[in-house]
């Protein structure tokens, strides 16, 4: 794609993002996403077949840059443990990263429930995690910080703490600090699966 | 309320909890819940102030099924782990009794965002959830089950779990099987709180 291609692309996504994040999801439509950019139609489905694929791209942006950090955390880290606890006090910048994305996912998801090909876009990149996150245990367990659990059964726990905390911090912003709940919740898992107590 | 009253209320958040799985909250009105339970709107009005106030009875309804089996479990346990095994075991149950009323909540959340008195009433319970854990927790360190954990931190962990599983299993119900993810999720943190390995 040349660069003015890519600016306009770029373009495309923030407009998107700011006016899903005042108006919701559903309320925008690809008319009002083409005037706050000053596009014209034709140019915007040169890029994108919907606003649902405008979603889509957001979401797997975000998780691109989650993605990054957590290769980079675990690559610098001595051991899995210290690792996934790098991991969970990231979770502040993620959270923050997300800006609003999470909250429109919400939206979204009940229109794409109904939609197979929206819907595994959805939820693809989630199960990949618990898949990642897997293989970090099972990376835990060789060697040795780990004793020889269900690495499926503890990915999908981890799995399970960040999930829930991202949507509780959504849904509840307010109920509890939820960057430490992570924190410790992971905290409280790694002693569970560790080979000795720390 | 006498026996008929109770009656019409039964069969108003019956109709209502059925249309809005059909229809969506959104899209469903007062006027149909009374048509359809063939009731005028002076019936309806005189039992819920609105189809908001439905929702949440709704809701109540449900967790005081939850309390009440949770209560029973915890009642009936010889430990302070047995017993969160046990609950994390009822969980099929509790996701069997939740029957649609959390999709629907998902929808209803964004829509209560903006009003102060919903919003706390769909919050309260869960924050309650919260502290309900943590003083079991408080229990198994007297008890001597668990090591001297923050009691605080480990109520938030276990009811990130019950949650995070909750919502993961109405997003992406075919994603995993969730009874068994909080099961063995629960277990994994109950060894991370053990005051020796069992």
């Amino acid at each position: 794609m040349q660069s003015r291609g890519i600016a306009t692309r770029g373009r495309i996504l923030r407009v998107s993002l700011r006016l899903f994040a005042q108006k919701g999801f559903n309320n925008t439509g690809v008319a009002q996403i083409c005037s706050a950019s000053r596009l014209s139609k034709g140019a915007f489905y040169h890029h994108f077949e919907s606003k649902q694929a405008v979603f889509l791209e957001l979401m797997r942006d975000w998780l691109r840059g989650v993605n990054g950090q957590l290769e980079n955390v675990m690559g610098k880290a001595g051991s899995v443990p210290q690792g996934l606890l790098s991991m969970a006090s990231r979770m502040r910048e993620v959270f923050q990263a997300a800006d609003g994305r999470l909250e429109i996912f919400l939206e979204f998801w009940q229109q794409a429930r109904r939609d197979r090909v929206v819907w595994k876009g959805l939820m693809a990149p989630y199960r990949e995690y618990r898949d990642m996150l897997a293989q970090i245990v099972r990376k835990g367990v060789r060697e040795g910080s780990f004793r020889s659990v269900d690495a499926t059964a503890a990915g999908q726990a981890l799995e399970t703490l960040a999930v829930g905390t991202l949507l509780q911090s959504v849904l509840d912003p307010g109920g509890a600090q939820w960057d430490r709940v992570i924190r410790r919740s992971v905290r409280l898992l790694i002693d569970g699966l560790a080979a000795r107590r720390q």
